[in-house]
């Protein structure tokens, strides 16, 4: 167990709710002694915190623990950031049940991130995805996904025709309007409203999900995760579609471009309040309660 | 690598076209100066066969490769049969590729299993699944299956209540047509037809599949291979409904069961012939070249 | 307008909070002047309800209308019944909205249930399904669904192979766990769990969902009302599947035999409360207003 | 039945197999003494032609059939331009059956169109879709579809909310990639790899399929064709996406919007060749006689 004394904070930008936590939460962490550094994005917006600012890099440095407050989609940026740095991150939610910010901004607050801090947490590895692009065999982008690499036509608006490759052996020549490759963390984020299953966030596995694809047969493929899997554009239609990664970093491709993407070296530690369970959060969150019967 | 001399021969039952098959490669092996021993089952309606005759399980004991000759299903069979001896096992369709039995019965059959005889062949370990049924904690019944162990009201023909346990963490209570818990092997079989995503067969994972819930949003869930899985049937509903390994072995349940399902100890060896491709025998089997577009 | 003046009464068996609600409702009805008939089933089992008491057709011919109080699955069973006598009916749920008992039981029932009767109501026609089983060209047997007619594997629990006809034209040879053909009213059950899409009452048009199709390119097919369905069962398979009406009435087939469904000619006159709105009830019970997003 | 005697000639550019053919179909049209008369743009591709050239319009109102010789894409380009005119169009593909065009370019062709120009035809009417974007209340664009009229993101590329309601009642906000509005003729184009039903041509209905859905209960929904569907782009996300018709025309949409989407008043009469089958098409284009199984 890691001993948290310097505390990085990081918010949602454009929400007063956010900054009035983020208040709460660094005047608790202040009165209790510990050093929190507060994201120079956040502090913009925050006059008179009081607090040291740093940007996300040298919140990776110099952070025993970084605490994000908003939604799921913050801690995506942040773990994207962080992940290289080794710096456990720690999610507090805006009100609303998140995959992984799963802190709630109420009463209990402090009392639930005083647990944490007190050493009262599981920590979860949760690896990411590199996707490097290259053309005519040079690199010409990459970008790191938390969730989900997407290939999807972007500004073109077209079906897209590409070959698929895992492990170096052919898969398929497929027309459709992308492709998710997407890891467990992602398996509940936009993967599955594309048809994708739920994977438990320890599964070492990829899942790639077809976009609409014209063959009635293609189905989301689960392979392990260790595999290499690459996208070649196809050359001949003339297409310029878009990678993107947790639907926030975008890069734009050209014909015949290439897209290698395989696990990232480096492992988000995501930290969770003791009795954190995965499939209690599914039941919430996906409705699993509620049905169609009498 | 492994020498092949006593070779075990398995068929289909209620074909001629399997006895046809039978009969040339025993007379190319016998010519060839291996050793055959017949199934007891199919040298019941070969007259004149020659051969020694044993059971499936004496054929474990005795032989360094059986070859199955008719479809998967036949192939299921022998290798719930066979894996706990470690025998390795080759399969010959019936004139249609499948996805365990990939050597054709056309001219170039005999020279096909005469390259895997003479060491050119590609072994891959199949894992199964062990599915014990508990009664008042007492057990009432087991079986195993390499595709999947299937949840399905039987003779009932009524929806089921159960609850699912994966690892001792509670998923859901689930009202629907059952559950297919399946392994990659299944994951191409009826799994796909339930909508579950296809598992590269060296994965190590089960996929569950609820089969027609009463949660619209409840999907398919892929966990890590080693997980345990535990299903208990609705004590208050009346329902007797029945467990179904591979769609061929039966055990009928009643309300209040426990069906405990985890990987089996024993794996299967199967055996392809040099060059076989996972992804070329789902292009073939599952049409992946036809496809709506213009 | 119709005016109502003899009311009958249904209520689902073995539930105490059904028993409760028709007491309070047949005291009301009396009070107020009504003629009260009681279904003979629920009579027996609420001693000393001093009314006057019929089966299920009498009510049909006696009412003007007749009010269930259950969940949906009980007025299916009252609306297969009354729909030849086109008598109204109006469904009081047992404390769960359901799609076609939207009136609830508490406090303002009795305001509910008057104001209908003070002529304040929509009336909808929803037809219903015939299916008419034919073995060697004679008539074996025939049933109503108001939701759906059902092909499955019933007792034999296996794979069924069969040939499907609309309107005479070929559609395809299938092999699936079965085939759902679905009313409007019936897309919001059990061809929804089966992948249906929604169709709003109003629509003249059925739904054909394959169960678990080998297969995959098999999707729902929605054609327009008034076709004429055909299923000839394999008559080479050995297997005897069932058709099952709305999940309540069941017809045990043989190979070869032909099963014909069509629009019943005499269609149920459900009422609702004033309003009353399909999509609303939706968005309730199918959770539409729960999303996974932050 | 209708004389032909002026008869049109649309080709997909950009391909010398479509020249060819409608070179080969001109000649024989006018050895055998029709009209012909050919499009601009295609006659600008086929210099010494002799025939005399019109634009899409003008073919629509002296012509008394039009021949389009490309894939269903084509046919929709020239069904859009003449459905307002009543001109009955007749489809050849490039090699490869089409769900609209069905005559094959091999050496029958000539006969088979000769067949239908003696009147041996079935004709269809095809109902289409317009679209009108409102701003503020004010007509800010419209267009035609024979498929769908598609919301998606366009060059946003990002997740749309939005409100649905159809025939003025409220259906759903939701947050999704897009919503497919989908015709009987289009059902099994997009809509159809978006998971929608396939519905018979015939049928009088409308499918609106969500594209990517946030909410995992949000299903397919089928509504009368004459129904009204209006989507109300959310006002507050400061996302401008687009509508497509058939994939071809675009119109881009701002914050605030109002789309109207409602059955033309003018239907596209389609010609078939005799013994054209809407079942037939499905097995050959969908793989239906292809399964999983042994």
């Amino acid at each position: 167990m890691e001993e948290f004394r310097n505390i990085g904070l990081i918010g949602r930008l454009n929400s007063n709710k956010v900054i009035d936590t983020i208040r709460r939460l660094s005047r608790y962490l202040i009165d209790e002694g510990y050093h929190t550094i507060l994201d120079d994005r956040i502090a913009e917006v925050m006059p008179g915190h009081g607090m040291q600012v740093s940007n996300v890099n040298m919140l990776g440095e110099i952070c025993d623990l970084v605490i994000v407050v908003g939604g799921d989609g913050s801690l995506l940026g942040a773990a994207r950031a962080l992940a290289k740095y080794n710096t456990p991150v720690l999610g507090i939610n805006r009100g609303r049940l998140g995959f992984l910010t799963d802190i709630s901004p109420d009463d209990e607050m402090t009392e639930a991130v005083q647990a944490v801090l007190d050493g009262d947490y599981i920590e979860e590895r949760r690896f990411l995805l590199d996707a490097e692009i290259k053309r005519d065999g040079n690199p010409i982008g990459s970008a790191t996904g938390l969730n989900d690499v997407v290939l999807h036509p972007g500004k073109s608006a077209r079906m897209i025709a590409f070959d698929l490759y895992i492990e170096g052996q052919f898969v398929y020549h497929l027309r459709s309007d992308g492709l998710i490759v997407s890891t467990p963390t992602g398996s509940t984020a936009y993967a599955l409203s594309g048809g994708g299953p739920i994977m438990h966030p320890r599964l070492d596995a990829l899942v790639l999900v077809p976009m609409f694809p014209h063959t009635l047969s293609s189905r989301p493929i689960v392979v392990d995760g260790k595999s290499e899997v690459k996208i070649v554009i196809d050359a001949s239609q003339g297409l310029y579609p878009t990678i993107s990664c947790d639907g926030q970093t975008h890069i734009p491709c050209a014909p015949g471009d290439t897209i290698s993407i395989r696990k990232k070296a480096h492992k988000l530690k995501l930290i969770h309040p003791k009795g954190h369970n995965f499939y209690e959060i599914c039941r919430t969150k996906l409705g699993w309660s509620s049905n169609l019967g009498e």
